[in-house]
C-alpha cells in the first residue's frame, strides 16, 4: 500500500467518491495547481463560478438566492515563467474521439484571443474510460477544426500525433507544465 | 451635454447611483476592461467572488444557499502585450493618506508573488473625496511599508512622488494601461 501523506490520502478518497460526479479531473488539476503554488513553480488558480446574487441573508453573512451567470472565459489562469497561462479542462467517456460539442464556442474564442495576446492557451482532455490525459494547444484545436470541417469530434489518433500526453502520478497530480516547458525556453 | 453612446449613458447613471455603495471604482474598472477587450487592447477580467454552494434549487437552476469563501488572490487579472497583469482596486475617503489596514496581507503576498513570477502586480487607488486615481506597483508599496514600519498609512505625497496618476475620461474609463506602457517596451 502506498503511504500517502494525510492530506493527499484525503484527497484521493474524496476523489474516488467524486469520480462519478465528473469532478475527478477538476480535483486532479486543483491538486496540481496547489502543488505548483506551494513549491513556487507557478501561480495558477481555478476561477470561481460567476454568479449573480439576488438576495443576501438579513445578517449579510450568506447568500439566500443567486443565479449562475453565463461564463465567457475558461476555468483556469495564472502565470508560469513570466508567461500568461489560460486553459480549460474537459473530459469524455468515448474511447476513440473527443466530441467537439463538449467544447463551447466562447471557450475557443477566448483561448484564441489568449494566443493572439502571446499567452499560452490550451485544453487538458481526460478520456475517462481509457484513463488518458492529453493536452492540445488552441492553435492545434483550431487547425483540426479548420481542416476537418465535417468531423464532429477529434479522433484519439490526433491527440497521439500531437504528442502532449500527461500522466497522473502517484501524488494525484498531472504535471502539465512539463509540456509547456517544451514550447518555452 | 455630452452625447454618450446608449450603453455608457446607462453605465454612468448606474454608477452615480452606485457611488455611495462603494461600487464606483469597480464599475469604472469593469468599463475600462470591457473597452480594452472590445478593442483588442488587453484581455483583463474581474474574477468572480468565490463562494461555497450549500444548496441548489430542486431544478438545479439557481442557488438557494451559499457562503462567501475567503479570498486568497486579487480582483482582476489577465494579459496585456504578452505580460501577465494582476491587480486590486482600493478606495478611501481620506484626503491626505491611504490607510494600510484597507489592504489585506494576502493581497500583498499574492501581488508580491506575481512580481516574483515576472508578472505586473499593482493596486489602483481611488481617493473618493479628492476624486484622484493613482497606481502603485507592488514593489513601491512593499518599499514604503519596509521603510516606514511605524506608519499606518501611505501619504498622498508618496503617490504623487511615484507619479502614476490616472485620469477618469469622459467615457467613464481610467486608462491604467497607459502607465503600464511606461515600464514595458
Amino acid at each position: 500500500m502506498i503511504n500517502y501523506p494525510f492530506s493527499l490520502k484525503d484527497n484521493v478518497n474524496k476523489n474516488i467518491n467524486n469520480k462519478n460526479k465528473g469532478m475527478f479531473l477538476e480535483d486532479v488539476i486543483n491538486n496540481t495547481n496547489e502543488y505548483y503554488r506551494l513549491n513556487n513553480i507557478a501561480l495558477i488558480y481555478k476561477k470561481p463560478t460567476p454568479i449573480q446574487i439576488v438576495k443576501l441573508s438579513t445578517d449579510k453573512k450568506y447568500i439566500e438566492k443567486a443565479f449562475f451567470k453565463e461564463k465567457s472565459t475558461t476555468d483556469y489562469n495564472g502565470i508560469y515563467k513570466g508567461k500568461y497561462i489560460d486553459f480549460e479542462a474537459k473530459e469524455c467517456t468515448s474511447t476513440t474521439s473527443f466530441p467537439l460539442k463538449n467544447i463551447k464556442e466562447y471557450q475557443l474564442n477566448h483561448l484564441t484571443k489568449v494566443n493572439d495576446f502571446q499567452g499560452i492557451g490550451f485544453i487538458i482532455f481526460y478520456f475517462t474510460k481509457i484513463e488518458k490525459f492529453y493536452l492540445l494547444y488552441i492553435n492545434e484545436i483550431n487547425d483540426y477544426i479548420k481542416n476537418n470541417s465535417k468531423r464532429s469530434s477529434i479522433p484519439l489518433t490526433y491527440f497521439k500525433e500531437k504528442n502532449h500526453e500527461i500522466t497522473l502520478n502517484l501524488n494525484f497530480r498531472i504535471d502539465y507544465l512539463k509540456e509547456i516547458d517544451k514550447i518555452i525556453s
